[in-house]
């Protein structure tokens, strides 16, 4: 029995999210059926964390253990010819025994694009947010150094959210811009429900003026989901990297 | 009575090419369709060219003449509230009677990608052709300066196509690479019947070794379409600039 690490992208339009369900097609439920048919035998998949349901992955990891003597190089190709083409498998290594892609992730990156032009545009729908106003980064930048850090981030998290342990270390925001696509970085060791897509939706009202550089002390303070900006719709969004020890 | 000239966008995918169609919905359809609830009355659309099914354009241009007394910047949104998200008007300026979008374009520009990578992306599936093997650059270079120039490209042009006249001028053809993408531009005076995707089916193949540079010349000159390289696949292909005189 050996433990399979997966290296995967895919594009979340048509799922809903990572996590199996019952009912409905997320993506751990057509990854589970394309290895399952590639190695012969029942598995568990753990995923590295959930997704929303349209966000995306540039890089998601899981891992499953399995008896299957397919070599690890040869496992992405086998699996893929199984999927559909919005999810691909990009790499297969065997780990450690222990190794579990989501409790052993020290920390993880999602990157939030914002499509900033007057007219939205056909090739960036699937991907961004679109925005027509002025974004003032400067302030989105200034605003981005007041919520990094180890901190309470409940005022942050998706209303009716039951997570009791609210505290997160964001150890990086970082915010780029490429001709008309601003890209929202966040790295953290975990992340709390909506909590990306709160943080983008509250940068964004400070880069349009809605929300003071200076208000954002007490909105972190207060814990209240009301104070920070609107939840960020999730086709804009997507996790870009999982860092785990060597 | 105003002759309004628009420029738009569009995601190729869902639609059989530009050309209005009886049977099926080609992105004219819909764009005459969107204009004439727009203006409240009939209108012709003059496009600048066909483009295939699946083709994309980042820039495309067509005129229509109109009674309506809606101000040319108020034009674009107006339309693009009637239009599926996968098209949309960028600009509107009314012009002179005489400007046709087809017959006064001077040159325009295709873009064809090429994905190059080991494993396909499910984010470049819809825009780019997937090739997995290694690509010889500096020959792909060298071929297309062969290629272009003043001549006859009945070589380039598909099995089938009636045109008689089948020299073109080709200005520039440009190969750059960006990470995993490869874009290969094509400027000409005009097209025939899947000149540039023929033309990027022949680089290719010159890139993994099938043709030799040394061959191209002769197999212009043959004027036979089976000496040239593949059709490539219509999603890498994408009308990126149409230029008028001032």
């Amino acid at each position: 029995m050996a433990n399979f690490k997966l290296t995967l992208m895919y594009d979340g339009t048509n799922y809903h999210g990572w996590q199996w369900q019952e009912n409905a097609v997320a993506v751990e439920n057509v990854v589970k059926t394309a290895v399952e048919k590639t190695v012969g035998e029942e598995v568990t998949i753990n995923g590295c964390g959930r997704t929303d349901g349209g966000v995306h992955a540039q890089m998601y990891v899981c891992n499953f253990y399995s008896n299957s003597t397919i070599p690890q190089e040869k496992m992405p190709i086998a699996i893929n010819t199984k999927l559909p083409l919005d999810i691909r498998i990009t790499d297969c290594k065997i780990v450690d025994d222990s190794f579990n892609a989501r409790f052993c992730a020290l920390y993880k990156t999602y990157r939030y694009s914002i499509f900033n032009s007057k007219i939205d545009s056909p090739f960036f729908n699937r991907f961004a947010w679109h925005y027509r106003g002025q974004l003032d980064l400067e302030k989105m930048r200034e605003a981005a150094q007041l919520i990094k850090g180890k901190r309470d981030f409940k005022t942050f998290m998706a209303t009716g959210s039951t997570k009791i342990d609210t505290v997160r270390t964001v150890t990086e925001i970082e915010i780029k811009q490429n001709g008309e696509i601003i890209e929202i970085e966040v790295s953290a060791d975990g992340f709390l429900y909506n909590m990306v897509r709160i943080i983008a939706g509250t940068l964004l009202h400070v880069g349009c003026g809605k929300i003071k550089v200076a208000d954002i002390p007490d909105i972190i303070e207060k814990k209240d989901r009301k104070r920070a900006g609107v939840t960020a719709p999730p086709q804009g969004l997507a996790l870009i990297n999982v860092v785990y020890g060597e």
